[in-house]
């Protein structure tokens, strides 16, 4: 079977598919994305995404050219026509296609890239946990904003994986932001401890979805930076995405050592996770 | 007359050119770049960018998969199809082509596209000067590497516009690093001052024709970092790229506020930078 992706206005055969020569965001990183979690056939979460990419489109001043039912549109389409199961949408808009050069024009038409894959969960990592190393947060201060500005984050990412972590656990000092492509949580003494959404993060919608479980199930939790020197063995950790969900923490290596085992905070937020409707 | 451009292992029409849709450049800002100036048909510092491309490229574990002689081929190749007199080219090696994902796999072949455009050598700004937006830098923290990681560049660029400058005067605290593409000099007491090239910047190739230059000629100069309330009306300033060359700030605004004067350093560097050899 063919895969198709999105490109433009269309919905095309994946080897038809070539981007403009042109294009901001091959120069310069000039544009935005989510990836939405299609569960059992259906996209989770859809309207905090949405939100979140009018957010970003707004924030770096790309115009908003697609609507909520048009972005809606796309991810169906494109789960229905590769039959995605469990899986997720990738969905980008760049800022449009002009000659080089740093300074953009005001009138450009965003360029829209979007493409499906079928990703089981991962329910072993989620089990068993995974391992993090521990890095100077290196990127740069709008965090925030979900751009397609990411080679710190490819960076970090290759330089867990090259010293045998699945993740980063980045830290600006002493203070743990995030991971290369997750949130970050820690659980001390009852209360679960988390970066705020300030520019520093990225307010991932898993983290947003743990907050509000947190607080249905009435744990205490705070957005309040932690630091390194926090983090004990006798603490929980987790890391939250879309793709990944609540995953525990087990070992962390580079700038600190420490060893975790997963528990019953994480393993009830996990819990709550399965149990909510998708 | 149809406009050559270069991708992957060929010259094509402009029109014909168009980008893999799974190029990591065009999701992650995964790639490495240079601008090389034409002048008379003659490429300039030609083995200086090579390098600088070289060190980049090995920054971020991008592997070199084109020689100087085919790195100076296309460059010739362009400017000549293209009938470029005074100008530039523009090369870019991106990571390579795989499904989009952060950790990337070592067995990529880099995507290079490259093109050339005519540009004038701006005599105005040189005579007259620029003005500067001044504003806190908030880049990441290896700008020393070439990389198409730009839209923080870009969006200082644009600000700078918005306000009516042609540059963005970058500053961590009170401490100056550059501009959004170009480096900045300071000339105080007959002392010229400049960013030393750490992460905080990129080391240009004018910048390091500059520092030669300034040798040459016995102006003092020191690579040391100089700070926002250093500047004043009394002081000469100037930024130096590959396209601008060497040219005069005349006023700055934002954070700081301040009207200089071109000076006799600034005219001096810029007689020496037409009479040196291109």
């Amino acid at each position: 079977m063919s895969r198709y992706v999105w490109l433009h206005d269309k919905m095309i055969k994946e080897e038809d598919a070539h981007l403009p020569f042109f294009d901001r965001g091959y120069y310069f990183g000039d544009g935005v994305y989510e990836v939405i979690r299609i569960y059992s056939g259906k996209p989770f979460m859809l309207t905090a995404h949405w939100k979140r990419l009018e957010r970003s489109a707004s924030e770096i001043n790309i115009e908003m050219t697609v609507t909520k039912q048009a972005f809606s549109d796309i991810i169906f389409q494109l789960k229905e026509k590769n039959e995605i199961h469990n899986g997720y949408v990738y969905f980008q808009m760049t800022r449009g296609i002009e000659e080089r050069q740093h300074l953009y024009s005001n009138d450009l038409s965003p360029v829209i890239t979007a493409f499906a894959k079928e990703s089981d969960i991962p329910l072993d990592k989620q089990k068993h946990g995974v391992s993090l190393w521990a890095m100077e947060d290196i990127r740069w201060l709008r965090c925030d904003i979900k751009t397609i500005h990411l080679l710190a984050n490819v960076m970090a990412k290759n330089t867990a994986f090259t010293h045998g972590a699945e993740e980063a656990l980045l830290h600006r000092g002493n203070t743990v932001t995030e991971g290369a492509s997750t949130n970050i949580f820690l659980v001390k003494n009852g209360v679960i401890y988390t970066h705020p959404a300030d520019n520093y993060i990225l307010n991932g919608i898993t983290r947003q979805v743990v907050i509000e479980l947190a607080k249905e199930n009435r744990f205490p939790l705070k957005e309040t930076p932690f630091s390194l020197i926090d983090i004990s063995e006798n603490d929980e950790m987790f890391i939250t995405s879309t793709t990944l969900e609540i995953v525990p923490v087990t070992c962390i290596r580079g700038s600190i050592e420490v060893t975790l085992q997963p528990g019953i905070v994480t393993r009830k937020l996990q819990a709550a996770f399965q149990a909510r409707e998708k």
